[in-house]
Parts: C-alpha cells; sequence; structure tokens
C-alpha cells in the first residue's frame, strides 16, 4: 500500500498548529514557514489523484482574535463567537490554500485548492450548553478574567495555576450546513478546505433560518461527521505525536500501530485517552470506521504520506 | 423589463456597510440587522432563475480589525494586510451568506448560497505602490498616529482636522485566483458570494508561487474585472445612494438615469466623481460595459429589484 496507489478519497483533519505556532507572539512569517512545512508534508498526497478535503483547527488563531478584543473591548465592539470561528476560517484557510498551492504550482502542477466556509448546526438542547467546558484562547490573570466575565460575559475558569482561560460549550455536529457543494468542488478535482475550526456553529429555528451560537465545536469529531457524509473511504488526523499510546506518561507506555475498532472501544472505556487532547481525536477515529468508513489515522503530520501508505501512525479498522 | 422576466448572468457588488453599520461600536445584533435588510432587498432577484455571485465591501470590518490589533499590539503578535483582509471576508460573508439563505428559506426557497475565499493577483510594480493613498480603519490622534507608526510600520496621513488614518497602496485588480471555481458554483446553481473587500491581495513570484502583499483592492474594480471574466450579462453596484450625480452637492447638481459610456467618460473626465467615493463605481461600470458588458447599475440597496428592472438608479449602458 504506497500513497501512488489507486487514488482513494481521503479527508485529511490538520491541527491548528500546522499553520501556526502556540502563542500569541507568533508572527506571520512563522505562520508562513509552517503553512509551507505543511505543503510540503501533503503534496505527494495532493499530487496524486486522490480526491482530497482538508480540515483545519483554529485554537491559535481564533485565541489571538478573542484575546485582541478582550483588550480592546473598550473601544471596538467584540464579535460574538460564531463570527470569530468565521474570521479564523478565512484567515487559516487563506495561508493554508496558498501553501498547499504554491506547494503544487513549485512542481508545475495546476491542481486548485479551494477554501468554502462551513456552517455546522448544532442542537440548542445538547447538554454542553449546560456547563461550558472547552477551554479557548489564551491565559488571563485573575483581575483581567473578573473585568472580561464583566464586560464580555465571558464564563471564565482556573486553570491548575496557570491563570484564567475563557470556557465556552462544544456541542456535537449534527449537520454541515451546504455539505452538498463541498460534493461539488471536489467532484469537480479541486482540493476543497471546509470545516475549519469544526465550523461555523449555528442553530436552526423553527421557521428553517439559522442563527449562530456562542460554541466551538471540536474540529475532529466535525471531521469524521464530514467524512461520513461525503462517503470518503479513509479519515486521517494529523497532530503533533506519531501514534496513539495506551498507558501515556507511564512506564507501561505502549503506541498503537494497528487496532481494531472494538479493542480501541475497550481502551477508551478504561481512560486511556485524555479529554482535552488525544480524547476527541480517538472518538472521531472511532465514529468513521463505526459508521462505514474503511480506515482511519492517526498520525504525525510529517509522517502523513507512510501513514497513509499504512507504514506508521495508528490505523484504526473497523471490526 | 422586471426582475421576473427572462434569467439573466448577474454580479452584484453591496457596500461594507450592507452588513456593518459605520463605526466601531457596532454591534452583532446591528450587524444581523443590516443582513438581514440586504437579504430582503435581495430576495427576488435570488428567487429567481438568474445566475448570481455577490461581492461585497469590507471598510467597517476590516476597519475593527486593525483598530484591535494596534490596541493590543504589546501583547498579541499583528497581522499583514492580506491576512486582515482574509479574516474579513470569513466574517462578513458569514454573515451575508447566513441572511440571504435565511431571507430563501423564510419563502421555502432551498437555494444554497456558498462562499468562496478568493485571492486576487496584483502587480508589485503597480505605481499604487509607490504612493499609498488609500485610507483603511479608523481615526487615531496625533500621539498614537505616531505610535502605531513606529511600531506596526503604518503609513498614516493627517485627514482634514478630522484625525489620522492608515494609508496603503490600493493597486489594480490583475487576476482572480482560481475563478473556473466561482464559475463551477454559480454552474450548479448555487449563489456565489466571492470577492469580499476586493479580493485578498497576493503577487505571483516568477517559480509561479503566490505571496500577500499589503495592499487593500477596490472592491467595484474588482467586482468589474470579476464580471467580464465571468462573461456576465449586468454588473450592479449597490450603495446608500439612489443615483450617480453630476455636479454633486452644487445648485446644478442632476441625477443620472441612462446614459452611455462615451458620455459618462466624458463626465469622468471634467471631474464629476469625488475619488475616495463615487469614482471607483463610476470606473467599475464603464469598464464593465465598455469591456463587453450588457449594461452596469449604481443604485441604492433597497431599490436593487426596481434598477435591475431599469426603473430607477443610474442605468450605464454601452455606446
Amino acid at each position: 500500500m504506497t500513497a501512488s496507489e489507486a487514488p482513494r478519497r481521503i479527508l485529511i483533519a490538520v491541527g491548528g498548529n500546522a499553520i501556526h505556532p502556540g502563542g500569541i507572539t507568533g508572527t506571520v512569517d512563522e505562520q508562513r514557514a509552517l503553512a509551507a512545512r505543511t505543503g510540503d508534508a501533503l503534496l505527494p498526497i495532493m499530487a496524486g489523484d486522490n480526491t482530497l478535503v482538508i480540515t483545519h483547527g483554529n485554537g491559535p488563531v481564533v485565541g489571538k482574535i478573542l484575546m485582541r478584543q478582550a483588550i480592546a473591548r473598550d473601544r471596538v465592539a467584540p464579535m460574538s463567537l460564531d463570527i470569530c470561528v468565521a474570521h479564523s476560517q478565512g484567515g487559516i484557510a487563506y495561508l493554508l490554500m496558498q501553501a498547499l498551492e504554491n506547494a503544487l504550482r513549485r512542481r508545475g502542477n495546476r491542481r486548485h485548492v479551494v477554501c468554502l466556509l462551513t456552517q455546522v448546526e448544532v442542537d440548542p438542547d445538547d447538554p454542553a450548553f449546560d456547563d461550558p467546558t472547552k477551554p479557548v484562547g489564551y491565559f488571563f490573570d485573575e483581575a483581567e478574567a473578573r473585568e472580561v466575565s464583566r464586560t464580555l460575559g465571558w464564563a471564565m475558569r482556573e486553570d491548575a495555576g496557570r491563570g484564567w482561560r475563557h470556557v465556552v460549550p462544544s456541542p456535537e455536529p449534527r449537520h454541515i450546513v451546504d455539505i452538498s457543494l463541498v460534493q461539488a468542488v471536489i467532484g469537480s478535482g479541486a482540493i476543497a478546505i471546509a470545516g475549519g475550526g469544526g465550523g461555523i456553529p449555528v442553530v436552526r429555528q423553527a421557521d428553517g433560518t439559522r442563527r449562530g451560537i456562542e460554541a466551538v465545536i471540536d474540529k475532529d469529531l466535525c471531521s469524521a461527521h464530514m467524512a461520513r457524509v461525503l462517503g470518503l473511504d479513509v479519515l486521517m488526523i494529523l497532530t503533533a505525536v506519531k501514534h496513539v499510546a495506551v498507558h501515556f506518561g507511564k512506564p507501561e507506555a505502549r503506541d498503537l500501530a494497528t487496532v481494531r475498532a472494538s479493542e480501541l472501544r475497550a481502551f477508551q472505556r478504561e481512560g486511556h485517552f485524555a479529554a482535552g487532547s488525544m480524547g476527541p481525536k480517538v472518538e472521531a477515529a472511532l465514529r468513521f470506521v463505526e459508521g462505514g468508513g474503511e480506515r482511519a489515522i492517526i498520525a504525525h503530520l510529517d509522517d502523513a504520506v507512510a501513514a497513509l501508505a499504512g507504514e506508521t501512525g495508528t490505523q484504526v479498522l473497523p471490526d
């Protein structure tokens, strides 16, 4: 199994750190350099005849947007979180689209990479709305945290002595709006970037109209949902580690190479995967293969080609 | 001639104020209300069988983005202007897309509205780069202007006693990147939102790759270029006035109803149209009809349907 074998239908989910360094001081040049590296890592997959959808996280970028608007709150009216996510889709997908096309053009390949802004419907009765737990953005000190909570209405939570963070609900993705257009774009041969930052969170109202809601949808769960609806073969989640591990951080830690869905579910039930990091990636991989997907992969961004060829990363197969 | 006659191929350019009030204190609710009004104004055109591309300005939104990053500059790394434009495309197109679909859904119409992020190539040797003159964003006082100029490298210019503004180059749009995807989307029957804020300004390098550049492209000139490349019939520029006027602001002022291109060029040469306001709209209308377009219209947003039917607004026809 190699990347140059028969063309596949693939969704690749890259982390927010694939185009942005971790901190609020990440410069534009650093972002461009990271995006170029992502372009190089994905080039052999893009250059083949694979049908390709790319989703991306938005952590560092939406964090900067929120921090800027907190600091400027007395002079510039703040945006709701759905609009902040939309801004981050624009900014990230632009740099990613440019970097991916640049990698292709350097090899004389004219394939198009196009970005579709994506709204994702959630259920307004999702239990996540009763208990906002997903941290977004950067740390504030206590005085500042109280002030932004008072003036912007943000729920703030103390994080293990490191400072205070804005926490928001993270509801389940229920429906990807206008998914037929993503289908049309990939059907035309172009590579589609969609579902950035988990999608812009919206709810559908009784009259069929939609409205944004204050939430952040997990980008891996959104990616799994999108890959299933599009009927793709492979879901590949690229991150900063080479494998999923059980007993992570302990002496008996062990990387998972190829694993069946039921086996991975059992590890998940035993509590091997942390809620804020590997947990949603494992859940997304499981939903995809349990829902009919052929294979889910969790691997390091730099290993994308080898992981697609089955040579590295954690390969999740149906039972 | 009515909106319900034979389907047309139309590009509608709406101003940045079609989804955002003028000032930095414009709230999310005000934005939603304005976007909903735009949806209502365009509904009869969207609900027909017209092929439709919609472009939009980004003035108030990119102004807020720039102001927030100037205020937060000591703590959060700033973005380059191409990335700011990309953010504004995401935020504005999201609200517009949602409002236009909501207007359709309230009438039970299932037509899709989709947004494609759009890069537009400019010439790095464009003379505009030698003389930045386009003001972007809001006013700063002199001390602040000096400080953001020093720390962010912005060119700042005093504006007739009202304060200091950031000025940037406004080069000519030369090529709309991946325009074939806009063609594919409108060919599928969906309404495409593209070219927001004049497009994300980029230059093409010797090896065929692209890179962002610090500039803002005029959204009406970008719209005229896009409408010509797509071979559309009608370019409709919607704004806050009902007609183009000659001798504007003087006792002999006169609104233009139907005007031939050569006649409008003559008025333009006589200096009737102000550089920062009606000037680019008139130039865009002229380029479109001189380049083979059937008709250009400059009209008030609320008059969109009547203007398309030829009943109001300024109608620019080829000679």
